[in-house]
């Protein structure tokens, strides 16, 4: 299959993305022992590149991995891979595993901690023709896998529930899908927050997802911008009576959700407040204290 | 760091393990979108691979994967990544992911399935001074990630909660863990089932688990010999209170439990039903019923 043209970095070393493979017994693959983030770059400036490296060591840190890098050269990694990638608005990914374990072990702490990074071009979950038409979800039935199980902090792949989810909502004619937790509530979907408008005030579920940075920085942007938000429990009735609806994601930003389970969100189009969170959040892309140049990062 | 010697089947060739790499998009690591089995073989002869290779294409269709190669074709590359490790007692695993997909989709129709195969040495849960003396476990807060988020019978590699529950089970002394399920009731360990035995009769956890080849197998052996099974909820307490138990897996087999949160079981010692269930389990493996060598597998 044709990979993406990218650059990453695996094994200590620079290579193009298709020659970037682990072992079969990484435990990273064998037991998605492993945790990850993605950061975007954005006409040669990352995206809040501080909040993503935070949660990334966070993340690590409560799972038990090391970084074999300090956090500046991790930073530098990240910005070569792009820089030698070409790509101007690329989709940047640091990932830490367990690793391989000698003779292999089943004890974790055997095992090396293995730093892979890469930068491929900027990934949309919404095709060119569907960012203004918007998303089209189905709720599942599915669960999405609880906090008791695996803290939804630490951002992983444990994706299966999402995946099940996905074909569900294909055969119900959606795009893409949101799953629940066990009381019923709405979670999140594959790689996006989602978030409801209702009478002039937005909504966002507070817990059992992803801390997702675009999610945070919507709050922060709504604060800005004197539009007054909750962090709550958020029903499938919330989102599919409210006046307007969007998910956010790095891989797309702020993203109008327009159909849910086959009925229109409000009548169907994109909605004020999502259109004015979608410019806020794009024109903060140029704002030097939330982003800065992948020059300026190989230059520190 | 060094592999376990051995040989795996990967993109259409055999190759030494330590070349067995897939790239770092496939989904089978990025979103741990994948299924497996292990089957081992002992003295030459697979045990039970007629029920693995059922249990791996009935995983497989669960999860919308199509496995490129015939379930003869699928037997035979086992059998000659088996042959060409040099093995008589080895590990062999098949692994199906979703594969890569084409400008890095994320739509998971879009991927090529992959499947990947490898034999190593027969590996073993318990280190050999291990065996006799059983396995000390801790009870974990950690719940195992429900069947209502991913179907436990489709054996996948979402282990986080176990890899958290193994690093809670060292704080306290432990070698390994047993996972509870919402309701607070036993559900398994990292790839293993577990088996209490009270009065004479033994009893396992009936849901949220993985419906084990050797915890089968036990079922089916204690039919044999005349002793009563249950499948029914197992609390924590039935185990603290077991008069033995036993933890079941391809990597092992029967393997007595001793010691749970600390505390012996029973006076600590291997039980006789636990003895007498790993004698006969270790007697079938050259049962033709449940056994087939290596050999005549590559001469069908």
């Amino acid at each position: 299959m044709p990979a993406p043209p990218g650059v990453a970095y695996i094994n200590r070393e620079f290579v193009p993305i298709e020659n970037a493979k682990i072992s079969v017994l990484d435990w990273g693959f064998l037991h998605s022992d492993a945790t990850y983030d993605v950061v975007h770059v954005w006409k040669g400036r990352f995206f809040r590149l501080d909040a993503h490296i935070d949660r990334f060591l966070e993340s690590a840190k409560r799972i038990h991995l090391s970084l074999p890098v300090g956090r500046t050269e991790l930073e530098r990694i990240l910005a070569e891979c792009t820089a030698r990638s070409g790509h101007d608005d690329a989709y940047v990914e640091m990932i830490l595993t367990r690793g391989v374990s000698s003779a292999f072990s089943r004890d974790p702490r055997d095992a090396v901690n293995q730093l892979i990074c890469f930068a491929i071009p900027f990934g949309w979950i919404l095709k060119p023709e569907q960012r203004e038409e918007g998303l089209l979800v189905a709720i599942s039935d599915i669960q999405r896998i609880p906090a008791e199980s695996v803290d939804p902090r630490v951002k992983n792949y444990h994706w299966l529930d999402f995946v099940m989810g996905l074909y569900d909502a294909f055969e119900r004619g959606a795009g893409s899908v949101i799953l629940k937790d066990g009381s019923g509530n709405l979670t999140e979907g594959p790689g996006f927050n989602i978030f409801v408008v209702k009478d002039g005030r937005i909504a966002t579920p507070d817990r059992g997802v992803l801390e997702g940075i675009t999610r945070r920085t919507v709050l922060e942007i709504a604060g800005e911008l004197d539009i007054r938000v909750e962090q709550r429990t958020v029903s499938a009735e919330d989102l599919l009576g409210a006046d307007e609806a969007f998910a956010t994601s790095t891989a797309g930003g702020v993203m109008p959700v327009t159909r849910v389970n086959g009925s229109s969100v409000a009548d169907g189009k994109m909605g004020p407040i999502t259109k004015q969170l979608i410019e806020t959040y794009w024109a903060k892309h140029s704002d030097p204290s939330w982003s800065v140049g992948v020059s300026e990062v190989l230059s520190r």
